[in-house]
């Protein structure tokens, strides 16, 4: 096991979609927490759409499955006032998300990876606003101090396509199901309601490590 | 309002089925839960199976779809562990339960519902048994002091088959997706996961009622 493999197995891989609505959730509440653990976060952007489509859906649930996609949004109105976070209903859901989840690509390994995110799930879930287009990500970008035409530009190459393609094709041999998916090690945690218990986890991983004699 | 409608807008209906794991969680856990939040509980036993019908599926999605199945096993034996819970992954998945369910509507209103579907349950998820039979259901009623004779006969007559057949319809009604399911009020909350936000919600509603001017 190299150090970085150490290191990882410590760290919580943090799988979310910019349009999925319970990804809004912990992007909004892991960087607090998992700095409350001490456990870094390992960022992980990919697309459920090819996932759900996997299972034969063209769909989310909570489009496809009626009862449950009435109740998910009275569910997050009561999660976003639990959590203290703005909250309006999208008129449009599932949002497309593919040039931001590109450039969160870009930043997985950047300091501005969790407030880029941050920003991009405000404007759909809080502000009700498409994601999905470079004069959206470019005001983003602006604010953060970044370039938006060399960061766009970045975004919408060839590689960095197939980086996210490659991402999604992970999240699919790792049996991902849903956004958001933790995962510390090989350990599987599914959904915004299970964070905490992900971060104990990692915590705890990480302090058996450290009192081993070997260490 | 009759007074028994205003009791019941501050209590929290559980609706629950012996076949569902997360259900198990519940219902180990809502009597001393409801106790500390003084809310009563109304039992309220139904059968998934045609609820899953109605979306299309022969079976639970725990078994329809691998991914999310493998991964319910991890979570319940995490889950309890957190909670102190004994835990045995089923060999049989889901297990009918329609005896024990009309056996439960017997009993709703009386001091004993709470010990049956406890006893039940570990039945399922602890000791890995059967429990759609004479034999087991008699087992535990007779550890209550019920007599089963007389209990299994009434579970199987017809007024008591329609009973479960008219609490899975009101279910279907109310829109339950899955199990457990508890309201308050007219609020649904899904899960096990939410069941202390319910009984939060109900606590509060009682208060907000016992301060109005009126009272």
């Amino acid at each position: 096991m190299t150090q970085s493999d150490a290191a990882s197995a410590h760290a919580l891989e943090f799988w979310f979609e910019f349009g999925s609505n319970y990804s809004y959730l912990s992007v909004m509440r892991i960087e607090a927490l998992a700095a409350q653990y001490a456990v870094p976060i390992l960022w992980r952007p990919f697309l459920l759409g090819p996932i759900f489509k996997k299972f034969g859906w063209d769909n989310s649930p909570f489009v496809l499955q009626k009862e449950k996609g009435m109740y998910t949004w009275i569910d997050m109105t009561r999660q976003c006032e639990k959590y203290g976070l703005p909250w309006t209903r999208p008129t449009h859901f599932p949002r497309s998300a593919l040039l931001p989840m590109r450039v969160a690509l870009l930043g997985v390994d950047q300091p501005w990876i969790g407030a880029f995110c941050k920003r991009i799930m405000q404007l759909n879930f809080a502000a009700d606003r498409e994601i999905d287009n470079p004069e959206v990500v470019g005001e983003v970008l602006t604010e953060l101090g970044l370039s938006p035409h060399h960061m766009i530009e970045a975004a919408c190459s060839e590689p960095s396509k197939l980086r996210l393609r490659e991402n999604t094709q992970t999240a699919m041999q790792l049996g991902i199901f849903g956004a958001p998916t933790f995962f510390v090690g090989t350990g599987m945690f599914w959904g915004n309601d299970r964070l905490e218990d992900a971060l104990i986890f990692a915590a705890r991983s990480r302090q058996g490590k450290l009192s081993t004699p070997s260490e």
